[in-house]
């Protein structure tokens, strides 16, 4: 049996990868590619209890080092317990938000620095890397908007940082993208169906793989 | 105003260094000096949630680097909150557990190793050390008596792994103290009160220093 793809979505708030990743899971299913679809901070047990603390806080909140530090060992939890055994069970993982999450919201955007994220993704998770990042990308006015639309008043403790925040880390990830023949930059105004064509056209080289 | 002093009680399961950080956090409010009794993992609002978390873990339990992983997101949230503002206010802080307990559980008999429990330490809290670790050694019969009368079969997911893995964090200790001479070897057998002595021998020089 051969091993399965890695695919992870990523992008800023209100970028619409969450959207993105349910079709692309769809869209393989109907392909007959057995896929599972999943998100981080979360997709076990462990991970999700973590993703609580993450995004409602107890006390003052984290400071910037043990956020990373929990996404960390979220992420480990949810590799060593479903993204490994899925890959080596010949499963496609279709991920909402995965290492270069971290990489631009705490490493970039927070401050701590790539290094260091990329030391904890070492200890975590013995540095697994996606076959292939999509970075859904939205001008700042469709983003708010999204967010405005989705969350009201609710934003948590990460989404609901300042305009400078966020800026940073669509920075960061377009530095990433332009660095690394791994991502594929997508276009994400405009409709669902219409970005989800954008995916499948950046998906095409793996789909072709997988049918040959 | 002079900065605190920061000691740490470190030891395995039933060692009575819980024990000993009280009697010895009392003895310096006798001498007037101002001290927190602070524990790990713990001691914070945060940290607390993320002692729940390891303690009594969802799911299948922790993998050992998601579990170091923890461990230095709670240490980064206590040291940033409690420890560092304490000792720069001139105020002394003695420490149930610090980071030389994930060296010796995680590290050494989880297997995560020295180098990458060190890592977490130097991302998450700045590589901050104790001024004084006092190792408080106990035999494994001692210990073990002393668990059975506290915890019944109610251990936490960590006191109650097999006797070879607590065989290798006293080992792992004992390997510490033996290489650093900010550490303290404390004859843990006896009496709370004759245990007690010996700290306060140990700790001599710097209340000496505290009092010039």
């Amino acid at each position: 049996m051969s091993t399965g793809r890695f695919i992870a979505l990523e992008g800023g708030e209100g970028s619409g990868k969450s959207t993105q990743a349910r079709l692309l899971a769809d869209a393989l299913a109907a392909r007959g590619i057995d896929a599972v679809l999943t998100r981080e901070p979360g997709g076990t047990p462990g991970a999700e209890a973590i993703r609580t603390l993450l995004l409602d806080p107890p006390g003052e909140g984290w400071g910037a080092q043990a956020e990373a530090l929990l996404f960390a060992a979220a992420r480990s939890d949810h590799v060593a317990r479903l993204i490994r055994p899925a890959l080596a069970a010949g499963r496609w993982v279709v991920c909402d938000r995965f290492v270069d999450s971290s990489r631009a919201y705490q490493g970039g955007a927070g401050g701590v620095g790539d290094d260091a994220v990329r030391s904890l993704h070492t200890i975590g998770s013995d540095s697994l890397r996606p076959d292939l990042t999509l970075l859904i990308e939205v001008s700042p006015e469709v983003a708010a908007s999204r967010v405005t639309a989705r969350d009201g008043d609710a934003a948590d403790a990460i989404g609901g940082r300042d305009a400078a925040y966020h800026a940073r880390v669509a920075a960061a990830f377009r530095a990433f993208a332009a660095d690394d023949p791994t991502f594929a930059a997508i276009d994400g105004d405009g409709s669902p169906d219409e970005v989800h064509t954008r995916v499948l056209e950046a998906l095409a080289p793996l789909l072709t793989q997988a049918s040959a």
